[in-house]
């Protein structure tokens, strides 16, 4: 409940009148000090937070530090909490911290893939009729298969056959990776088990607000910039504040769905109130709009200038191992099926977030090495021609 | 190297006159005690197994015990060893075991995705260019897809684009995700890194000999029969010698690639020799033919009747989620292609399973309670149509 979303989405959800329990084991605080890093915009500890939220709110919440990878804890709050819905997003979040070395690729399986399993397992146990929220990545799907990309499943024909089947993950970093072992393991346990899910593919999160609650009550969420932690959208807008050139990967081509924290929140929220009804595993593909890297640093840049923000944009070499100009167009009607329309545009967004910013630009500037430490993926020379992709 | 598969290849890699650096942690030995089981063949200590082989060999084998787990315990010996092929048998590999409980699922993914992890990470250090061939399952793709299944990869068209693509898994259980998983993040390693590997979706695997190894030298593998480690046709063979039901799990009409323990040795032995040229991710389906269960429960009744050992077949309620009914049709060409031609006909080998158990009768019996304790894993009552697969 301690991250980017989490804390958001938690409040939302108090403000909505619902109870909360939230869990974290603080590993997003660590991990950005890893990075030499930390939140942009300044936040409180938890102890704090919850002593704010509980003058407002009354004892609508709860919260347990723990650890999903830890059986017994996971058990435990499962088995106390037997809540509505579960929202899982006690994930380690960053592809470029998975792809560090050894330790940090193992670190994100174990953190992922175990703590999964052990959410799952206490849900069979002690929730079965509990609604599993899953948030995964549209990077699950990877961003070049070659042709359009359905929500979950699609009908295909091979030799005089059709058949609807999963569609073929193509991820391109372990976290990544680690989200498909994710989704394939919620979708065997709805099989085998029953267990309701809703598996959500998520798309490039940036922004800073969550316009309903009232300011005087709402109690800000971190904001990471770094290399890490930071996501594009929001890196380029820290870049703008400071003056620093905005950073696009290589040629700046990457296509990718985005949608506003604040739409994260209330679609997350839609999908609380709104649980599969004839399927038990139903997988949504949950952003607003497509853009390039390079779209959203024209963006940034424009919105800077009217500012009086003077920013270049740079094309710096593509730590990563992707394609940097690719067809991609990607499905995503469930949601609005569902009442989803996006609160704002991508332009008035960005224009917050600068907003927000600026005051903080001291802490930006002084954190701004981790902007681009430059993890590296790629090493491989000469690779099968059906893996370029 | 203590498992099945491992120590027929060990002895058949050595008669070829190659050097073997051998692991193992024993798991295997302690889950089938666990099962309140034992190999029905007897086999020695990996002590008098080395000193015996030492006789024959000289030093051209190495054994250290120790876990892919441990990652400095990996990398050790993938630095000190650097060969040529690095066989990945080191996984649990069976389903029922998998799906227990909790700890056996976690524990079945810490073993085999982590062991895996760290297995890929010390070749990317140490051994770049080692030609790892990693043991699958033909139950990665799924025994229902509704279509053909082919080698890896297909090429499919979805509204008007083509493309070839990963095959979409569908596992049934723990076990075998856990071989999506390493078989996912194998292939995102060649991509990233250019390792080269060969990935062998197995089909199962039965029998007890190798014919190319004189008796005076060949020092028999374990064979397993219980519930969890017995696969289909060991069990069968199992339960005809001591005059036990042959116990087909519901209606009998599942069916599976199979292939002779003396025939996978001599595929892995293949693909040692000839490592992947032009891609440096192959995907092979190792089996030689497809059969359904009740139809190798009729061979084993036959057999086992002209050899006067009475036997009836008894389909019992099926602990598995499997359909017992499907359309099932695998490619299994390219290592037909690499020189593959099985050894003997499935009748043969039945034979001589039968031969080979018949002296440890009462060692089977003695653990016959291990073959049926029925670990069941479906628990669902409706689940969306999409997964009744």
């Amino acid at each position: 409940m301690d991250g980017y979303i989490g804390w958001a989405l938690a409040q939302k959800q108090l403000y909505l009148g619902n109870k909360v329990f939230g869990i974290d084991n603080f590993s997003r605080r660590n991990n950005v000090k890893e990075m030499l890093s930390d939140s942009a915009i300044p936040i409180e500890s938890m102890g704090k937070r919850i002593r704010k939220i509980k003058e407002v709110y009354g004892e609508r919440i709860e919260f347990y530090e723990g650890d999903l990878t830890d059986s017994s804890f996971t058990n435990d709050i499962v088995k106390k909490s037997c809540p509505d819905a579960i929202v899982h997003l006690a994930e380690q979040p960053s592809a470029p911290f998975s792809m560090i070395d050894q330790e940090h690729c193992i670190s994100t399986h174990q953190n992922n893939v175990i703590g999964n399993l052990n959410l799952i397992y206490s849900m069979k146990n002690y929730a079965p009729n509990t609604h599993l929220i899953k948030l995964g990545t549209m990077g699950e799907y990877g961003y070049d298969p070659g042709f359009d990309i359905p929500e979950g499943f699609f009908e295909i024909e091979y030799r005089g056959k059709k058949a609807t089947v999963p569609y073929p993950k193509m991820a391109g970093s372990w976290y990544h990776w680690t989200k498909v072992h994710d989704s394939n393991n919620i979708m065997f346990a709805c099989k085998v088990w029953g267990l309701k899910s809703t598996d959500i593919m998520q798309g490039i999160v940036y922004g800073t607000r969550l316009k309903d609650i009232p300011s005087y009550i709402y109690q800000p969420t971190r904001f990471d910039f770094d290399e890490a932690f930071g996501t594009v959208v929001n890196r380029y807008c820290a870049q703008a504040v400071i003056g620093h050139n905005l950073t696009v990967y290589g040629q700046g081509g990457q296509t990718r769905g985005f949608l506003a924290l604040e739409d994260s929140v209330q679609c997350i929220s839609l999908l609380i109130e709104k649980p599969p009804e004839e399927e038990n595993y139903r997988v949504v593909n949950q952003f607003d709009e497509q853009y390039d890297v390079t779209n959203l640093a024209q963006r940034v840049k424009k919105i800077s200038e009217s500012k009086n923000l003077e920013v270049e944009i740079d094309n710096v070499e593509n730590p990563r191992a992707e394609k940097e100009m690719h067809y991609y167009k990607a499905d995503h009607k469930k949601l609005k099926d569902l009442g989803f329309k996006a609160t704002r545009s991508i332009d008035e967004e960005i224009n917050y977030i600068i907003d927000d910013l600026l005051p903080h630009r001291d802490r930006i500037s002084k954190y701004k090495n981790s902007i681009l430490k430059q993890i590296k993926w790629k090493t491989a020379e000469k690779i099968s021609p059906i893996l370029n992709k």
